[in-house]
């Protein structure tokens, strides 16, 4: 049988960032996740660690290495999203503080030195926030770009417009200097785009079977999604919101899932109308080499199933 | 009965403005040809001039007036698509050329003039090519704004990305300065977008059913299209090609074909990556006000049976 | 002895207009006005054509030619200066309306049917303020390009920085876009910047000069230049402040006055920062061919005797 | 007697580097060098890394620990200037290749530490090429902005346009965005632009001086020197070319000899044409507040003297 994939997973939870570092933990046989960097994205850094080690416990794995990165983005003023995921950033359920603390090292540090150390072409990048981390290290240490197995992110978007400004998806946004930098960098990039996630609704069946699980880890994780849900509910009145972060993960357990094109993909940073949209080339119309597997459709019911599948194993 | 509408066709012929002009001057009860203002576009200015006229004669109204305008767009080098069009813009079919000849007076003042002229909020302005010459005749004449009943056009797209660029449609790449100049104008403003004409290809059974209608005119426009269409064909493999313009004059008489949403659309002008791209806030996210009905979803065989009956009438 | 050049003299007086329009008006020999086209700028077009009469019958030429032009920039929103120029733009003098009219024709159509009328290679324009006229003329008439002798104007600058902003100078600054179109079309250019202008300060000396001519014209010019300048003095304590606009009549009559570089100057219109600014490559870094003769000196006692002598002759 | 100030020179030799830190290390009574980090600018890392070894040897101090940092500019493609510098970098002069070595500590690190571990207020950042190495400090731990002392550096112009293109410096060109971050940190900024290091020309009778030295570094910076200087003579035929880098030092050893005005500076980095631009409110027409020393004048005499005389002591 084949050996897990080894993973660094980049993020800045957020309940979906919760769902999908769940995910992968309860995904042992295929991925083995090397340890957690934390950004500020969705809540501001102290905030991000904190909640990174509250899902790492409430996943019973208290040893999983955890390592704070940057602070802000490259450039641009720091943007934050409590207007959806809460003051906190996993608002929607009572939990416990973490008792467990973070490393020491710089996440950007860490992930310099896990790259040079594993064998050429074995570690993949899991980003499910702002690329500020990675563009960090890259910067840093422009050797280990040849040596990344693959990135698999969320973030972007091509037919639904954006989600912070009528062209931008929010973790783009927040740092589109960033994700210029990883997009440039040569690393083969698997890109999970709003259009994507937005076909995935966590809709009153799905959430009601992750809760029939009945273990601690699936309640709570019913409470984050039901608190998560509730901005798209009540701004369009779906059955649910859309379910971006774990699709990262499912496309390494089970990349079936999902279908979409090679193309080319650009990140515009000096427009203000426009910055951090992803430009994606879907009609090769432009002649430009592509960079990004961007995936466009996804069997939803398969996700959840998935998704269910391994919060049961938690 | 209603009195027809009357409008002024701003066109740069084109197959498919050609397909549009003829629509409108086989829908008399519907809407009044003021007249034709040319402007570079598909190709240069002399050519769509004369094209222009070719279809004046073609559709027996060599008494509509044409006006020639600008020959450049206002700021940026010119751009041309006869890669689509063919060297002439309208290859495809041996015609005459025209005897008629232009009118003296510039597009842009005979715009001015008969806005002014006519009663406030009777005159529709109809864009098939870059809007270069709304865009002067606003700049010279900022009064003639509140007196348009509505421009309605084709250009622009939203979930389809461009064809000229991966962000930006031909029309509106061809000169963004000047459709900034007439998105920001006030003028009420109907926007037929990629998203709809995309929708509307050319098959060989809808086209077989044009030439079954066995005038000239029909017989011209059979042979335009099928010209049209094998850029697609041949980049693309799809049966028949999009038609773009007739979709403007469609609207002026039969509307219920066409569904959309009222938002806000901005025109990119700044940065190299998207110029030329709507940035359409079709999910209100930006707090920028409505300035457009952007159309989506089309009822193809509705328009196709609409461009069919009124080209038999000509 | 040599004709008098045959100039056009597109204005927003302003007092530093009126001075420069009456010193071609004293100045027969040297030019002859064809006409007046005035242009929205250092105070809104309703002004400006008003001012532009009033220093036509001032100068006891109330048959002189006024044609009113473009209401706004091109693109950006309308930025004039009351806080120098005072509220009518020639505040300072108490002076009478003027009972002269404007001529029916757009002063971008006099512009156009001037220079297709006159020999190719004949006719100067002059201008003193924003270049949205001789834009929208080159705009609909790209034909006159070739056939203009020379473009001598008032803007930009290059080691002073600028008065509207640290980059920009404010005539070039109020329509960008417009002198883009102007530096881009081939016409021979000689500009006055604020490199110049700084050097040409209305001390009391020389004011004092001007007054002593005696006459109407010269103690209305002096009550005018007292009130421009007090914004300089305040702001900077100078004794007096720069004279602008008048640079571009006296190089007409007497270039030797002044002394400069052929080099590039692009226009920027991009940037926030930065829009508006003449990029002069001085020291020919860029390898972009030189489009201006670009002042940066003048022989200031020599220019203040000029002008005190023609006024003299009104 | 005040202790000397300690310092961090950032530094890409280059030949005028050399003399900088030369300069530098010949006034242990005012400046303590904790160390050198090297960035790619004038030359690629390795060779600025190499060559900063070589001053280290040549000036008799193999002990100061010198730190390698980034290989390349934020976000740009790397720009380098070896037309100037030779290919090197230290063309001009023999000199043996360097035995000591670099430090492992990344530049980045080694800048954070220092500031961290030094009392706050206490050091001092000299910077003398692009400033990527302190832009990733500043990411990485935006803590050290309020710790530093001051920043002194060489970069940018104001009244006499750029060396690289019309609007910019090389140094802030290379990374633009760089220097937006540093600008934009809250460090105090002393800059030495292009204004007065065009004053400092290296003529015969100032090279001679320093050649009278007699010493073995003394006759080293003659041959850099004559090598540095022969791209300005052949391009301007000026008498030597102008003497950059050492001024940053000279300012921390004698400050009398600048004078300038604390004012905004913005660092451009969107337009094509003005990227790179130090955009200097001099004037205060802007509004915003002060964030730097920006240096216009120089006592040329009182600089060259301070630098031979230094240069002897080593």
């Amino acid at each position: 049988m084949a050996q897990p994939r080894k993973i660094i997973i980049d993020t800045d939870p957020g309940q979906d960032d919760a769902a999908a570092i769940m995910l992968a933990l309860g995904s042992p046989d295929e991925v083995e996740v090397l340890g957690l960097t934390v950004v500020a994205g969705n809540v501001p850094l102290t905030m991000t660690s904190r909640n990174a080690r509250i899902v790492c416990e409430l996943s019973g794995r208290p040893d999983l290495p955890v390592y704070e990165g940057a602070l802000k983005p490259l450039e641009r003023p720091q943007v934050t999203a409590e207007h959806v995921h809460g003051k906190t950033g996993l608002d929607g359920a009572v939990v416990d503080e973490p008792t467990m603390t973070v490393r020491d090292q710089h996440a950007v540090d860490f992930i310099i030195e896990t790259i040079r150390r594993e064998e050429p072409g074995t570690v993949t990048l899991c980003t499910l926030g702002p690329q500020t981390n990675i563009a960090l290290a890259l910067q840093k240490a422009p050797d280990i770009a040849p040596r990344v197995r693959e990135l698999v992110m969320m973030g972007g978007g091509f037919s639904e417009g954006g989600n912070i400004t009528p062209a931008a998806e929010f973790n783009i946004y927040v740092d589109p200097q960033a994700s210029k930098i990883v997009f440039g960098s040569g690393i083969p990039i698997v890109m999970m785009p709003l259009d994507v996630t937005h076909q995935l609704m966590t809709t009153k069946a799905r959430v009601a079977r992750i809760g029939a699980i009945g273990t601690r880890p699936a309640q709570v994780m019913v409470e984050w999604l039901q608190f998560f849900e509730r901005f798209d509910i009540e701004k369009y009145g779906s059955d649910g919101g859309p379910l971006h972060d774990p699709t990262v993960i499912a496309y390494l357990v089970k990349p079936e899932l999902f279908a979409g094109r090679h193309c080319n993909v650009e990140i515009e940073t000096e427009s203000d109308l426009t910055v951090g949209m992803t430009v994606v080339d879907w009609w090769r119309v432009s002649g430009r080499k592509p960079n990004a597997m961007v995936m466009r459709t996804v069997d939803a019911d398969g996700f959840f199933a998935l998704l269910t599948e391994r919060l049961a194993r938690l």
